[in-house]
């Protein structure tokens, strides 16, 4: 039975949308590697990072019908999760349906399949992750779910979990979490900082993280040219 | 037997010109959802949206001969269209080849193929739509035919066909039709503006297009998150 | 035995760093197309245009240990070539490791794998010409080579061969020939300024390079539209 | 925290068996056309057609340590489920842990990465689906998840779910669905029947299924070629 | 406007049933290297070898009604090509359907999609050549045309042309040439036959087609491996 | 320049032709993990374990006259690995070339492109790993190299070599290693024997390797499926 549950629990919106600014890949290391989507997930342009809270749907093949359900259940500071049950290519979102989401505050969509009017998405500024960039166009005759758990990107989404997204990717942080993420994220962030002046100033990870012992026990060794070349 | 055929009807070329500015997306449409190439051809900068008259040739696997043959039958306002006969990444084209176009007043190259020289390109402003980007040189051997029905990016191309290219893709006019596709154009685009305003002032695709009851009528439910979870 | 080559031999880095004006496509014909990388190798952004000599390793999958290790082997206008031995994706590099090469003046990466970061690092000003984008991180647990020869996009690298990398892509000049690949680069730019003027003047290629008379030995033929369509 | 859990509630093991005589096409058919994995996952040997209870695991990249940690949670008639965090290709499993599931009456294996001794494997009598063969071996370094809900193949596999596997892919079927879905798959095939009955007597689907008077409303239209060439 | 034509002009029934033994490669040879499918399309089962007249149609995204349209119009001795106008994988194809073909004396299918049900298709012994294999099912609400040109597997198809599928791929004779390439295969094969005797006696290529002079010319130099470590 | 070495060194060619029975993962493991090609290349047929000293050419694109001269190099015992400088999949090799090589004693063919006249090839007994299977036709106009180190589905094979196939991939034994790798290969399989009947009388893994106390370390914690969701 298609469903659509509309009174979701979300993320603390505050929370979720503080975690733009730490990026992808921070946030995916804070949370000890999990929950970042395929890297077949790109932005239709670049420069664009948010992040905020998940709206999810379902989409069947070539039918974007489901999109204008999940427009109604968003709220602002939401994302939209635009997940796929079979491959999917054609452009099941563009312009128009940006200028709805936009206008409901709306920071961005996923979408595991095709976008098209990107340049007209661009100049509206409704960034788009997706899986392909394609014109073809979408039926509205199937149904879907909306905000149920959806496998998006080879990773799974609960509506209400925290979605950031930049340059790097995509990567779901689930709902409860959020707090904790934030506070590794900055650690991380404060860490990284650090080792940065320490690389500015000339020093190597080799040292810093004192990996020269260990390299050592693994057995890796140093020769000349010459020793490799009668050695080999 | 291999030919060029040297004095093929062409689409009305200021119809053909005028279908740029709607668009890769609102031309696919207005024409029924036929035409459209696969997207893997994508263009080698962003921002250029052009439309003309196709110039239809085959190339042999990693042999860009032909493309030498096209170009003498190229006239200003047209778009070459260089059809493959096997996959191929190979650079076929290169910023000399871009020169040698624009100068006869060509618009841009769909390929479905490699391309190279494309920061050349770019600053000599000659798009191209492109499978690969890729340095490696082609021969100069085997012939292949200009000016025939062509199948590129998935899609038959006949000679004076009017293409229109953007960051959406490449979509194919027959001529003949493009009269009709521009008049069915103008209406979609009319239309979209007249619903774009709605959903600025915050209507849903659900009350625009009466979506409501249909749903309903192909069993879609709203269920609370505390119904959802108890009904599963 | 995992191996760390410390006193390679370097190509002249005169030589190396001037090839990166005659770009990718012109060193790749000047050597007689031979050393080009595939072009799933792409810039993480547009517009870098380098070269400088190789510095290499290997990569275990899931593993960037040794991009640590092969830091220390990196003097100013080198080229990191970081090969795997098996498919890989993941974000195996990013901008903490990039500031450690930029620090010791290294020009660039080239890896057949993942690189996250992206816009950190172009705003570092520093290069990578990568398989993917993707944040998912690496461990550092098995060892790897520095400065052996590496199988990287296709291509054959060893440790001191000169690295071009411009928006077409990456080629490799073995190290030895980098002065007559730079001479041969250099006539054969002259020789394309020539034919652009030609070009530019509307001359075409079947006239500059004397084709027609080989084009019709090969049996290619002209004919009319209506006599294509009878001859059918 | 990776975590395994223990004491999974598993669908009915009878219906979980009977399902596989259905095939995946008619199971996931008769759920409603959710559940199906992606088409990359392909089974190593021709003919295997299982069905059982789900254990499912994740795996970090080039790790496989978590397949031996699962293998203790199964129990006759389940097949286990190893998804990954990102995109993998090495050989996560071979004949010796084929012969630890096999051992302890494991269906057989769905992993959305990479199968080695594939032949072994054969000989021994242990399907796999997976998405690639590849020899290369994996580490036990990182920890993962046994029994949590995964993504694997682009669907999400909760643990005690039934997996139906045959040449035509994987189906996840819900634990708890079971029972409906047997008996829809049942009407499917007697219908079915039916139909193949009337299709071997010679009828068409366009009479069977009373398709004409639709096609005509939505604009069909029979030609002869001459009209067609005309009207063209 | 959706069409169907009725009266295709078919090339000659016996000319193209016997082109089947001469095999695709063979085939495509001796019709100058031309109408090969791309080798995406593969046969769900080894052995198969067919050749007939082609009835075609085109699909929309997930949408298989035509091919019940497509259904009645084939004859016995035809082979139907299905070409999709947009990149699909989800299974158009089944048992039924295939029972419905076979019945009418079909020889196969050739579908630039996804196919399902591949062991009874097997056993019923009707042979596809697919994109994919693929279980997910397709709807009955879209129109596209049958019985006229197509592009499927990236080469023009018109109804009426000879196919010829096996182990190798596909390929396309149009109509009107098939007596022609008939002869050529047959050509071509005693050809071959008479250097595959010689190629038995331990003769080579070299010698067979007086290779050796045009290499040297070319430049080919044979060297010892002392001198090529010398001379490197 | 272009070259034939004529005299290269080969590794053992008993140990060579003995490295088979191992198959191609023991293998990898055995020489730690190195030298495996990428798994696009896969065998035309099952079943095929063949391993012998490599003769190594390269093929420009679309173009396997290198073939031919390669051909001629030789020996009984030998396996022709074909490397491509870009991105191929026409058919280079046939039965024909097949028939050349079977006759000279040759084990099979490594090629990281396509082949076609698979069905023939099987029939004669003469397996190959190729990246694709496919019908189309290449041409002789352009030099390559034979016996010269080359880079072959991502990994570098020197000739004389050895290399090892079969249903898994393709492994590379580097020449002067071939004792040595069979040694740890033989040690190698006496272990996993051992192993094999342990798993056999329904030991786990966690037991046999001592795992469970390092995975308590690691932090894996296990809960029961009540904890689970209250935890969660």
């Amino acid at each position: 039975m298609p469903v659509v549950v509309t009174d979701i629990k979300r993320a603390d919106p505050d929370t979720a949308a503080a975690l733009a600014e730490f990026g992808v890949a921070t946030v995916h290391e804070a949370q000890g590697r999990t929950g970042l989507m395929h890297q077949r997930l790109r932005p239709i342009y670049k420069g664009a990072a948010i992040s905020g809270t998940a709206v999810t749907c379902t989409l069947p093949p070539g039918d974007n019908w489901m999109i204008h359900v999940a427009a109604e259940q968003c709220q602002p500071g939401d994302i939209l999760v635009a997940a796929t049950i079979a491959e999917a290519h054609s452009g099941y979102f563009g312009d128009l349906l940006g200028t709805v989401l936009k206008t409901r505050g709306v920071q961005g969509l996923i979408i595991d399949a095709g976008c098209r009017d990107i340049a007209d998405l661009e100049a509206l500024g409704f960034p788009v992750w997706s899986r392909s960039v394609c014109a073809h166009g979408t039926v509205k005759e199937v149904l879907g779910d909306v905000n149920v758990p959806v496998s998006c990107g080879g990773t799974i989404v609960n509506p209400g979990d925290v979605i950031v997204a930049d340059d790097d990717g995509v990567v779901v942080v689930p709902r409860g979490t959020e707090a904790a993420v934030k506070a590794a994220s900055e650690a991380r962030i404060a860490k990284e900082e650090k080792n940065r002046k320490r690389y500015e100033a000339g020093e190597l990870g080799l040292d810093i993280y004192k990996m020269r012992e260990r390299l050592a026990e693994k057995g890796l060794t140093y020769v000349s040219q010459a020793e490799w070349e009668n050695g080999k």
